[in-house]
């Protein structure tokens, strides 16, 4: 069995999902037309329908869209505001931060290619977003600011209660990607003032590839990018078909959102106890502050170990970690977690993550640490002695 | 057993294809990592796209892109062209059907609300696109055109190679969804000279929610509508993660496209059989040509019988035809199938398709024919009661 620290990009699917979705796996549901098999399927995908909105806590009379990624969810967004404001000239710019994600900045760079103004917010040392530029910024001519809830990367924490209402004072619609927020801290549409919110099933336990859009009241003026036949709720999408998935997408909000009461608890204890394990190694550093981070996270880097190097000897013996190098390879320009903790340039190749989820055991972490410190150690050497070798 | 008569709106998964999906259904796989269940993955997922290429006869160098569903692949060629070609004045119009497809309807609506030209072209008493009138409007300036391989409701068959050919002439780039023609018929991009051509899974007996649209050579300007990051055939969109669905799919197209050999001529007897026992019901229509249509599809109407009536009688015996008289009402404006017939127009409420598979038998045909005939009469009687009573 795969030792699994990557459950920020990832998981398998629970038990109880796959359960969930069975009896309707290899079914042929035409929703349209009444049978006993549609109205079970029907019931279940409604109830799935409740449990996703129940997940965020979010009114009846908002709309929530059915999308295959939070990458479409971006992507909507970031096309309608183009579509309804930039175009229009009704407004001129859009904001994102520096730590933006992949589907953000090749979004942020269309609209720019178009015209747009995209302004780029920097984060302080603890990686949360520069509040006074931000201030700057934000104005009734921004048509989206576009913030993660929590870093994909660091798992850092941004503080969505502040960015909101500087939102609204400014008359500006906010969009949170709260991928990697849910399950991993509490979301609440009725505390937390944004215009829009996203999450998916891929890191919470569900089937790949769907996602949810949360869009507040019905008012806002999104349109859609894949246009069919309208769904129940909302005339911003097609349906999808796959009534299975999301069935499972409803039963793995519903069991991570459950998890947040005591097991998160747990998954933190395990985490906190790996990474001062981890600290122990020689020239080792915690890319993320303490305090404002998700409890699933250990984001790290060795010195003179080469993330992919690192990535590589771990997933000979199985062990999963993750490491977001490929993608800063290809053109995908954010700041780095070395650069905002001001630490040696060289480490940015060392950066790796370690991500827990409730199937995480303390005898994986034990397992994991072991391999971690032979492969750092092995890595080492071989650089040493081709140090010698020049 | 529920008896499924709507195999292009939607069939059940097969057997074969759960089996090739199952090894990776609750797998946490990231194909960054290599690992052996990801190397294992990425052979599997390799072969899938390999077979996908394969069963349109398509080139290493052409591009296919995952969508979720051949309405997406409608909508990024739709939103591609605006943003492309339209906004930037290179062209001025597109060219869509008069029985074109809700997806294609409302982009081309979205497009025409930007300023765009739309020509939506007839189609003649045979349900195939009028070529006098299309070549009179399509020219350098037409940004697309939009046709539909086979009728959705019909099953009619357009001459792709005459519309091909025109379009290639006038310099025009064509867009073909086959989603209604795979398996069904064969399909040949060495021989169909098309630009854009799409298919899904949900009616070939794979999974549901995912299709591909493939691009002839690498030159074509399309963008993504989906950002996010790269899969290995495109930078057109973000790559999918559900490994599992994408081998499903793989596994699905080599079946049916298999089957096209022997197992396809089989259900056309079963379907002419069951459509001249069809024809023998009082006052009955069949509303497609005899010669021009798919092997699968026999789409009737029966006078008096209220389609959604007839519908639901059906599947109360757990028998699932299909009626597009539900998008129809909601603003679905396309010509009717009686209006192209010249029938009574009466007869517009009445049109129910059945549609056959590799799965239907002799047995369900007799059954559905018993039903079918006993859940018109009773219709009928009843309808000849409230006019008496009236």
């Amino acid at each position: 069995m795969a030792i699994l620290l990557n459950s920020n990009i990832v998981t398998p699917t629970s038990k109880n999902v796959l359960e969930a979705m069975e009896p309707f796996l290899d079914k042929a549901i035409d929703l349209n037309v009444t049978t006993k098999e549609s109205q079970k399927a029907l019931k279940a995908y409604k109830e799935a329908i409740d449990k996703i909105y129940r997940s965020i806590n979010a009114k009846d009379e908002d709309t929530i869209v059915l999308t295959s990624s939070t990458n479409e969810a971006t992507s909507q967004l970031f096309l309608s505001v183009y579509l309804k404001y930039i175009l229009t000239g009704r407004k001129n710019s859009i904001i994102i931060s520096q730590r933006a994600s992949i589907d953000e900045i090749r979004a942020a760079r269309f609209l720019e290619s178009q015209g747009c103004r995209v302004h780029r917010i920097p984060v302080t040392v603890d990686g949360t977003i520069d509040i006074e530029i931000f201030r700057e910024y934000v104005n009734s001519k921004t048509a989206l600011v576009s913030i993660a809830l929590v870093d994909d990367e660091s798992g850092v924490i941004q503080p969505i209660e502040e960015i909101a209402s500087i939102c609204k004072f400014a008359d500006a619609p906010l969009y949170v990607n709260a991928k990697d927020a849910m399950g991993r801290i509490p979301i609440d549409m009725q505390r937390d003032e944004v215009s829009y919110l996203s999450f998916c099933s891929d890191n919470i336990e569900g089937p790949k590839d769907i996602a949810a859009l949360y869009i507040r009241d019905k008012s806002q003026e999104i349109m859609p990018i894949i246009f069919g036949q309208d769904s129940e709720q909302a005339s911003l999408r097609a349906m999808p078909k796959d009534i299975a998935k999301v069935i499972g997408f409803g039963k793995a909000v519903e069991e991570i959102v459950d998890s947040l009461d005591f097991e998160v608890e747990d998954i933190r204890e395990l985490r906190d106890e790996f990474e001062q394990e981890l600290l122990k190694i020689d020239n080792s550093y915690s890319l993320a502050p303490w305090a404002l981070r998700v409890p699933t996270i250990s984001i790290m880097a060795f010195e003179g170990v080469h993330s992919s190097m690192l990535i590589d000897k771990l997933a000979q013996k199985d062990i999963v970690a993750y490491s977001f190098s490929k993608f800063n390879t290809r053109n995908f320009e954010r700041v780095s977690l070395v650069e905002i903790a001001a630490l040696n340039n060289s480490l940015k190749h060392c950066t790796i993550g370690f991500s827990l989820a409730s199937y995480t055991t303390k005898e994986q972490l034990d397992e994991a640490l072991k391999v971690i410190k032979e492969s750092i150690s092995e890595i080492r050497e071989i650089s040493a002695c081709n140090k010698e070798q020049k």
